[in-house]
């Protein structure tokens, strides 16, 4: 299983971007929650139809986010692809041995389903992956 | 009705990144076809789970093609997301009296039915919007 969760797009100002989903008429936006280890702040807007699908309006909350130079050199926009698996720490070995470069390894992203108010007994684990020279990756295992 | 279609990901080679996304695991990858009103090449991939949902892989056919400056100042990657609506005429309408610009107005889309293989009576329509300094947004109406 490899399926879309959410697209990420980066800015500098996560409400500017939501009055914009908001006027498109995409209004199920949750909440800019702040995400501390991964030094970001994140809204998800629903855009699937039948399925939930988001797309992650990112704001970075410190100089040294992993977003920062993004921002700063193409000013903001999109920014990854997040797909969903069922075994994160299998598929992300799995990417390494095909040499993909791993960024991120496997790790817990409590803000995720605190953001999404979901209720879940693991904590979600998220993962990055750069897979060629212009697109990132994020892998999710969700709790 | 305002639903994710596909996400553009702009490339100077389909085939390179159709490889990427088949080492994934995901095979569901359309062969590549010219859009001549476009002037672009594209592939799909289906990275939906129940519901077809699609990335876009684009590689321009001419140097006046409307992605040839983003592919040669970025150096390609994600472009712009596609929403699939109902009426693109009254929505195109909509968007231009709520201040977004509309940089394609809505035009016929052969290429997309058939490189989707899609049965229709009528032709799918596109068209083009700017939302913010940085996301560009494409509409979708399937014939």
């Amino acid at each position: 299983m490899f399926r879309l969760d959410h697209i990420g797009l980066v800015t500098k100002n996560i409400e500017e971007l939501a009055h914009v989903f908001r006027t498109l008429g995409l209004n199920e936006i949750t909440e800019s929650l702040e995400n501390p280890r991964q030094k970001v702040a994140a809204s998800f807007v629903n855009v699937g139809g039948r399925e939930d699908i988001y797309v992650e309006i990112l704001e970075p909350t410190r100089n040294d986010s992993p977003i920062t130079k993004f921002l700063e050199k193409q000013g903001g926009g999109l920014h990854h692809l997040c797909f969903e698996v069922n075994d994160i720490k299998k598929t992300s070995l799995e990417l390494v041995e095909k040499g993909f470069k791993m960024i991120v390894p496997p790790e817990d992203c409590e803000a995720y389903d605190e953001n999404l108010k979901r209720e879940c007994n693991d904590i979600t684990k998220i993962a990055f992956f750069i897979v060629s020279d212009r697109l990132l990756i994020e892998l999710i295992e969700k709790g």
